[in-house]
């Protein structure tokens, strides 16, 4: 297994585009790949070769990659992308991806559509409860970013009002206020019944980032590492 | 694409060890596949190529599937499995996954060591603040279950001390007080540099399940889609 442990250079908005055009349909079929892979009932031969194939291709992937995550590759800077994130990333097979729009009347408001499917289910038929804490974190943090407060969770009150079931739910988030570094943002999770689940979060700014924003022009857009998408 | 609609029969033990042996090592060469994913920096026509390969296994995985989720299939009752959950989940390629074990003092105390990857990011280098919370959910959920007194996510309340690094972590979780089907459970994430990340939380079990419960005897075990491990 070889590592190419260099960073690739700044990307131009071409290259960018031509890499999100290769990299979100394979991401697309790998997460395909994963809800198949738990609901398969095939017999038990043909899981043996799928993986024998599975671990083919990923042999072959790993003859060249990055070290470690994705976050300190892939763009520096402005073009820095967030295409590993958990939530939102576009080569990530773990994210829906979700995908936030600016939307609505309030401050930094955030909304987006998702599909969630057998990855993450807890009780039968229902979405896990900390997939919804995990949604809801990225989309606050979106929020604070779209109002340009972006920052790291300092605390998330998540509250289930019902239980959500899986299949099409759509999310949304807002900037509460906001106090030198920090920014309170609100968020819900509706269901085809109404609110499922309801949070309440602070986001800060860490120090180092503070630093690198006050370098920049008031106009520039902040650090996309903090919740903005890609 | 064909679907089998009917519901497996109950297993036996020896037949839940056997499929166990079937699926964990095909989940864990996906697992594998969906962090190579993220990392790889092949050219174009070897990515193209592993699409079009792992597209071919997929459709034939689902050429008898389950429809829906996992949680009413593979088990009934006492032999049901959370294979498809999205933390512990032995056929959930998106679960680490956490294999959680009753250790220490406290009530229906839990801990669990995890080694999260790229697939788990938020900011560069660390780990998603919502995968935090996915998986202290999961954690206070276990201990509820390991005191006896499972229930589903009322709230969570997650308090994040310091960045958690991607890596080698450490989980844990206990029950701090019950009422009726009321459970108070507290955890936290625990870094090379100690906690990173507290929870707090709520969990009750619903009516419909307390009258399943009060069926059976007092000795039996709770019901495993309440966060207990496979």
């Amino acid at each position: 297994m070889s590592v190419n442990p260099d960073r690739p250079p700044e990307i131009s908005p071409e290259e960018l585009a031509e890499q999100v055009a290769l990299y979100a349909p394979f991401t697309q079929a790998v997460r395909e790949l994963v809800d198949a892979t738990i609901r398969t009932t095939v017999d038990a031969d043909t899981v043996r070769a799928a993986q024998a194939e599975v671990e083919a291709i990923t042999a072959r992937l790993r003859e060249q990659q990055i070290e470690g995550s994705i976050g300190a590759h892939f763009g520096h800077g402005r073009a820095r992308q967030p295409w590993g994130n958990t939530v939102v990333g576009v080569r990530n097979p773990v994210a829906p991806p979700v995908q936030a729009v600016r939307e609505g009347d309030r401050e930094g408001e955030v909304r987006a559509a998702v599909v969630l499917g057998a990855a993450y289910e807890g009780p039968p038929g229902l979405v896990h409860g900390g997939v919804s804490a995990l949604l809801l974190d990225q989309m606050l943090g979106n929020a604070a970013a779209a109002a340009r407060k972006p920052g790291m969770t300092a605390y998330l009150n998540t509250s289930y009002q019902r239980p959500t079931p899986l299949g099409p739910l759509r999310l949304e988030a807002w900037v509460e206020r906001s106090e030198g570094p920090k920014t309170w943002a609100r968020g819900r999770i509706i269901g085809p019944e109404g609110t499922t689940v309801e949070a309440e979060g602070l986001f800060v700014l860490p120090r180092w980032a503070r630093d690198l924003l006050a370098q920049r022009s008031a106009t520039d857009a902040p650090p996309s590492m903090f919740g903005e998408q890609g």
